[in-house]
């Protein structure tokens, strides 16, 4: 990497229903947020990468009107979408332009409105982000069949049991009970779990994100000027990104995603860790659990445990603080929420705090490596990226 | 720039009506022309940047079917949008990942269906991208109507006729004549134009671009993979962005697109161009016709004239080959056609095979000084992107 970036500043909207805001309100609630813990002016800010997958609302053109609300007209602009990605593809946009030379300050904003959305269904909306013409339109797979799909192989294939998705939700909602920024900041038990309804067998209600409206944003500065802003600059060590085949039928596996598997072993080469140890490395992980099957899988694409042993992490409650390795201390996009532009950045931002030592008590992992990862999923598996956050400047060229 | 990034392919699909091929057939035409033409195997492409306004159809995840038609699954990869400047903004992601040491070789890939739009009529559609709330939604704005209320300002300020506008429609057809990738590669009499009827008064049918389909792409490379794959790179010597608020009752001017004025002076100033003798410097201009008005308006912006003096450098047919500057040889989007996403890739196509001096006899430029430039509006001036082409290879840090 040219030049090391650094985040310099966080914001985080409230996540949840928000019919009390309009797209560039919401989004200005982050965005002031960063402004002012980065200590800068507006006007310092070069660049601005909104995050959005749009097409909830009739407006065309979320990033001109969140910039335009925030009083940012003028700067260098754009949108970027990566489905359920989004976030982290306007985080790696925003890098890139710093660590070219291109601009020194640069503001990544995710943000969405899901909950106003104007098609039959929200769960048909993002069903066309499977594999639109045969599995959508042909088929009628939708998201909740596709997780479903590869939670029945997982358990087919390993053994895994309907509770062991159960304890991912329990844990995220004990996490997100501390989170006062969560879309659902309460507690559940593994019976409230197991008795909630089936949305597509053997997934259940509690096993699923919610439908959240929210944003969050991260001011990130080069080298050079990280150090005049700010004493506790969360360098960007590493971003992997991957994609794959949208159309399952030609996928080789139901309980891996190959894109996270790739995404994860290019981020890790490139930031120089070694693959085969990865958890003593790290102090914790927000993984993209859509549903929970989704975050045991990630555990092993992510190269946390070997592959079939995920589930067992999570029977075993491994991935609280104090476990292997604590995972999704936010409460995840389960119960913090997945306002599908936001999530990468919100991933961004708690994962900065939590290395700053600056999260909730009871939620704050002990930091030791000074390193935490962002694993962030789009589609199905369509997209995958896979971002190190390190409290140590990584190496240069 | 941290590291120099150069075009090393390029390819085009035929613009036009193309109900013959879906979204990634379209995109394979011009990947496969460009990665042809870099001697590369797809295998070595690192990132694909999919530039692609989308909301034609009711495919959401254009990137994903994009690259899986194309074999590229597997690839880094994200869609950008930026209004009609999307083209642009994929260029400059995928430049900024190369320049930032992120990728060495990125493939930047802009399509556009737009004949087979879902929503009531496409006017309709492009018009919620002028500003949404106010002036689509109450004051039933759409774009003939902005631009004609640019033009109608313009007249009144300068004293420009209907003739002037009407002689850049005639200049662009006349090139597109010999671009057989054009929409309409055929030429118009100024009588024709005058005659056509009316869409938004001063603004005639054929002052207007049309309604395009179409792809092009570029093979963009880190300096020393460059070297290697060709003898004739072609470097982006720098790229200005800028945006606008989108709401035109804030906007000071209806005569210059603020946006393009700052994107231009940011670009000139990265280059070191004196933006005082930008024309002495250029070789051809490649500006965003979206109608006739808008060309006459980027001749300022850019600097060509002065303020006020655009239609005159119309009138005395100064931007034909052999003119003060040329510009618009491929037709513009006049004539070869503005399928949103595609159009400023297929720009920095045109403009890299002009200054190799690989185009149709009779459209190609005189080149002396090997640069060319890129004029990309989003939007009614919302955003804008300025880029510069260069045969030689741009001054490091």
């Amino acid at each position: 990497m040219a030049r090391r970036v650094a985040i310099v500043g966080t914001g985080h909207s409230r996540f949840g229903v928000r019919y009390d805001v309009s797209i560039p309100e919401l989004a200005f609630e982050a965005i002031r947020e960063a402004v002012n813990e980065a200590g800068i002016g507006f006007d310092d800010i070069e660049l601005v990468v909104v995050g959005n997958a749009g097409g909830w609302s009739s407006e065309p053109l979320p990033a001109i009107v969140v910039n335009e609300y925030a009083g940012l007209s003028g700067k260098a602009t754009l949108r970027v979408e990566a489905a359920c990605s989004t976030g982290s593809a306007a985080i790696k946009t925003a890098r890139d332009a710093i660590a070219s030379g291109d601009a020194d300050i640069a503001l990544a904003i995710g943000v969405e409105k899901m909950n106003e959305s104007p098609t039959p269904t929200v769960v048909e909306f993002i069903g066309r982000a499977g594999n639109y013409f045969w599995e959508f339109e042909n088929f009628g797979l939708t998201f909740p069949g596709y997780y479903a799909l590869y939670a029945t192989s997982y358990m087919f294939q390993y053994g895994a049991r309907e509770e062991d998705f159960c304890s991912v939700a329990v844990k995220n909602h004990y996490y997100a009970s501390m989170n006062p920024k969560a879309h659902f900041p309460r507690k559940i038990s593994l019976e409230d779990c197991m008795r909630s309804r089936y949305v597509a067998w053997p997934i259940k209600l509690l096993d699923s994100s919610p439908i959240t409206d929210g944003a969050a944003a991260v001011i990130l500065a080069s080298e050079e000027i990280a150090y005049k802003i700010t004493d506790s600059p969360v360098w960007i060590e590493a971003i992997g990104a991957a994609s794959d085949t949208s159309n399952i039928s030609k996928r080789t596996t139901f309980t891996s995603l190959e894109a996270a598997r790739l995404a994860a072993q290019r981020a890790y080469k490139k930031s120089g860790l070694d693959s085969e140890s990865i958890v003593k490395n790290l102090d914790l992980a927000e993984v993209h659990d859509c549903f929970t099957i989704a975050e045991i899988m990630a555990y092993e694409d992510l190269g946390f445990v070997k592959r079939g042993e995920g589930y067992k992490l999570a029977r075993e409650g491994q991935t609280y603080i104090g476990g292997l390795i604590p995972v999704n201390l936010s409460g995840g996009l389960k119960a913090k929420g997945h306002p599908i532009g936001a999530t990468g950045v919100s991933m961004a931002v708690d994962i900065t705090r939590q290395l700053l030592g600056r999260v909730e008590k009871g939620r704050q992992a002990e930091i030791r490596h000074g390193r935490g990862l962002a694993h962030n999923i789009g589609g199905t598996g369509h997209y995958a990226y896979v971002t190190i956050y390190s409290l140590s400047k990584p190496r240069g060229d």
